[in-house]
């Protein structure tokens, strides 16, 4: 006898091209479960977002962090309108369940895909990176405030919170990353040359974890520097772990240094598993495109691939990303990669390419 | 009768490779002030560092403000040491002079010089920025602790802090910077979508100070968003302000892109003109090259012609670069930007160059 693992995922569309792509995203998922037949899964649509928060008052409803508890996994579009200020739906939405719900790894692969042409003349040969971000405190611990608002002498304050244990987790889930890939490279990003506090925690846990991985190679950079050598030596990075805000601004470059952040997924992991880990496309809610059914799908195919080797589907997810890369590999491309085809061409494509599977 | 301006100058060549750009940028204006004749210069040595630090337990000698002050400008090399922790050895020097001198705005050139090479595909006809970074309070104020230290449950904090002051008139700077350029384009820098107290503010001001400059064509855009449009739209951006921090980030990432940090200077400047003017290379220390004299004094010589500018030698200035470029244009170059020169190499021909102006 052989059972058969069956998921339940909540699917959060959100704003702009997030149900575009999320649709997208299902629909390959789907016929992929239908066509080898390995597993089943189950997308419930959660309509949170800012539509559910114009109609409610909140961008959620009832306890959010107890609803996404009874999933398995939750396949994330996009949130942010552009009528609401960024800080009131990112907070009503993303940032209220990244943290709360203990998500702390925020794993972001960057490669040179099919398709995408990476810019830079120093990587002849593409670019191939893991980035790994802290995504649970840090710059995006929400502290801080406003006094004396409006006047001259106004003075504001944004907290960066760093715990021992959060650094601690972070940088063991890093250390460990790095570990598992060929290379074996980490470099940790800093900036405790000019911040003194929790920088300087950071350096330290960092020193005291690297002891458990002598087969690590480590080293440690300023994330300013990070970035130049990003551009000017692509070649000699491998894994990079940092800060909340550090490598939410240096994954979006190195998304964009790879040929194209639309490409570029992400996974919110709770590695202790107590908690559903959340899988969502680095890019925004794009309103530009919104409706035109143009939105680039790829990257919430490999959120959704990353979110099936989470679930155990390793086997699931490998063939899906072969048809993904085949499907980019032929030119089968939305405008921002500079292709003709819409999202519905490019989902029918790889659909095709799921049904040679059987 | 004509009078000749004679200015006193502050050298602070400080460590690592700092003094041997600093003793190349200064007989290179030396040259430049006996071939022209126009005025005069002098540098006293300040001879503060790290060495001093060993020495005497701090980095400068008595009131290290009131000192700067009796001079017309600073020329700073560089400061960190490899067995001094940096954020001692900066807050030693460098950052106990920008914040409280009043320096509060940190100006980067950065465009594709001759002699470098921009290495992305996306910018076939090099790229020309001019960044403005807030350089007194932000990231920077230096507030923040740790508490319960070595604990398991042991936090630091690192506390942002900005003032309605300090960002009203970093943002009227870069407004008056943007209109002063030819394109009239500014792009302010942000992060207010996960920063909600700080971040929000800058944007209000920001909104509030464009409305004195109608004839500035100006955007905002998050950081993490910025370093995707530096990769794949460079020809879109002009001028940058920006937090601290961020603007950290972005000019190391600029002057990577433009073709080589190696030759980006900066300005610190006192816009009310009460305290001196800092000027700097961006590079640091450089610990690995140091004493093998072929450092770059390529973005010296370009921080000591701002300095010029900035103290009225506008003519002057405009000619010592002219110099430079012509001797980087014909590949004298330090081995950095590929050449086969020393920095006494680079610094004999640009004098010859400068000695053709007589
Ligand atoms: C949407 C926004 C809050 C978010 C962030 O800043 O973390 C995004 O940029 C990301 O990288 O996931
Ligand atoms: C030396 C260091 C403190 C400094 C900074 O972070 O500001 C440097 O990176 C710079 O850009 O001037």
């Amino acid at each position: 006898m052989t059972t058969k693992s069956s998921y339940r995922i909540a699917s959060i569309p959100g704003d702009g091209i997030g149900p575009e792509v999320v649709s997208a995203a299902i629909q390959v998922v789907e016929k992929l479960a239908k066509t080898l037949g390995t597993f089943d899964i189950n997308f419930d649509h959660i309509p949170w977002g800012t539509a559910h928060y114009k109609q409610t008052g909140s961008y959620v409803t009832g306890n959010a962090l107890d609803t996404l508890r009874s999933y398995d996994a939750s396949l994330f579009g996009a949130v942010g309108a552009p009528d609401v200020p960024d800080h009131i739906s990112l907070w009503g939405l993303l940032l209220a369940i990244r943290g709360p719900l203990q998500l702390y790894a925020n794993v972001r692969p960057v490669r040179t895909f099919p398709g995408t042409k990476c810019p830079l003349t120093t990587a002849t040969e593409g670019i191939d990176w893991m980035l790994v971000r802290e995504n649970s405190e840090g710059e995006y611990a929400g502290q801080g405030g406003r006094s004396h608002v409006g006047q001259q002498w106004e003075a504001a304050t944004e907290v960066a919170l760093f715990t021992r244990v959060g650094i601690e987790r972070i940088m063991r889930f890093a250390f460990e990353m790095a570990q598992s890939r060929p290379r074996k490279l980490l470099t940790v990003v800093t900036k405790s040359n000019s911040m003194r506090n929790g920088m300087v925690l950071w350096d330290e846990v960092a020193a005291s974890v690297a002891k458990d991985f002598p087969d690590v190679t480590w080293d440690k950079m300023l994330v300013d520097a990070m970035t130049v050598r990003m551009v000017a030596k692509p070649q000699s990075i491998d894994t990079i772990v940092g800060t909340n805000l550090h490598m939410d601004i240096l994954s979006d470059l190195a998304a964009a240094l790879a040929g194209s952040i639309g490409v570029a997924p992400s996974s919110n992991l709770d590695p202790t598993r107590k908690n559903p880990s959340l899988f969502e496309p680095v890019h925004g809610s794009a309103f530009d495109i919104t409706g035109k059914g143009i939105a680039n799908p790829v990257a919430t195919f490999w959120s959704a691939a990353e979110m099936l080797i989470w679930l155990g589907e390793k086997d699931a997810a490998a063939k899906l990303m072969g048809c993904v890369e085949r499907v980019c590999a032929a030119g089968i491309l939305t405008p921002d990669l500079g292709g003709t085809s819409d999202t519905q061409g490019v989902v029918d494509a790889v659909c095709l390419e799921v049904e040679k599977l059987a």
